[in-house]
């Protein structure tokens, strides 16, 4: 029998889970969509529970699709969501990105993608970043979120290796590879970092651009990109 | 007198440029936020009008607030908003980039953002991509339409220069800087280029990159970046 009812527990667990508080409080979060529950269960990363519309096909536990369309965080017709415990993760190199006020849950998921695509171990979120469990986060992360480990930092001690922080046209023009244990920071996009978090790190460095800024995931990518570039001439990177 | 109608010609107006036919009949589209109006006045760009919230001392023709706000095509609370007529470029070099089947406004408009950051001369559009007019699009690029020149083609034959097609893991890697006059394609994220647009290319080249994929404005970020960056020793780059 399907779900029928808007007062099932686990429907009302789902639209609980749209707000921050919700899930700082439950420790769980919802992926939304066929794509992101495969990429969970291609990582390992159990689910609590699966729901599936009735008339889809999908597994998982069978909902009336119009109600499970309407739980939806994201405003599509979605046809499966997952229920997932978090998993925090303490800050680890060789290659950590950590964000600071990067309020942007866009932003953040998808340097989560670009930590996926380059490598990188993982992602710290400094205070004032959009909680990475959140629905528009986990999207953007296009699945990344299951593979990347995230931590939550509050002090740029707490990062491992030497420090770089980029800055909008500060410092030393950004160059890689990345030799040894390196945290690379990343502020908001026109705040940039705060004063004290680029004081409290060993080197500052700037992505050469040529004519506005680029926003934080942005920023990330081409960090990243740089950093794991392969070393040797250039021309034979490979 | 503030406007109060819904029935109001310019209203009705903006409502319809919503839709991607009524921009392509009337040749216009909106822009809506105060940053954008003002990204348009910066690059020299004239409004056929603006609308400003009555009550928010912002220029333009005044309009009860709730009035602009259900307007918004973006659903926040816009409190300006300006009408452009849409300016539609030829291919130029020397440093195009190439867009084809890029269905996604938000991936289209923040290519248009990492253009005006890496000073390249150009976006081109091919087949299925999103509107650059649109007002993700617009939105996206953060006020970058206004300043990037954007062209429609259908054929490879269109772009200027060498064409050089970015691959997910085909062709030689991607170095830079660019030497002469270069057009780089690059595809939707899943699909990739059509065989027969790569075949058309001069080059084909790839990212490296350890995980997934990236998506079209992720890849078009790195690729600018790459090529854009100065000649001669890497650690000296600046």
């Amino acid at each position: 029998m399907p779900i029928t009812s808007t007062h099932n527990d686990k429907l009302k667990e789902v639209r609980r889970l749209a707000r921050r508080s919700a899930r700082g409080e439950g420790g769980r979060f919802v992926a939304e969509g066929e794509d992101l529950v495969a990429a969970a269960e291609a990582a390992g990363w159990p689910p609590v529970y699966v729901l599936g519309a009735a008339d889809s096909g999908l597994q998982g536990e069978e909902v009336e699709p119009e109600l499970l369309a309407r739980v939806s965080g994201l405003g599509s017709g979605t046809r499966q969501l997952g229920v997932y415990e978090q998993r925090w993760s303490a800050p680890r190199g060789p290659l950590c990105v950590a964000l600071w006020g990067v309020g942007d849950p866009g932003n953040v998921g998808t340097t989560l993608r670009s930590a996926l695509a380059f490598g990188a171990t993982c992602i710290a979120l400094g205070p004032g970043c959009a909680d990475p469990f959140g629905p528009k986060a986990v999207r953007a992360s296009m699945g990344a979120i299951f593979s990347v480990p995230v931590a939550r930092v509050s002090s740029v001690d707490e990062l491992p290796g030497e420090r770089l922080a980029l800055a909008a046209r500060a410092g030393e023009p950004l160059a890689g590879p990345a030799h040894g244990e390196l945290s690379v920071l990343v502020g908001a996009e026109r705040a940039g970092l705060p004063a004290d978090v680029v004081a409290a790190c060993e080197r500052v460095a700037h992505i050469a651009i040529a004519g506005d800024s680029l926003n934080a995931a942005m920023a990330a990518t081409v960090a990243l990109y740089e950093l794991t570039r392969e070393p040797g001439p250039r021309m034979a990177r490979s």
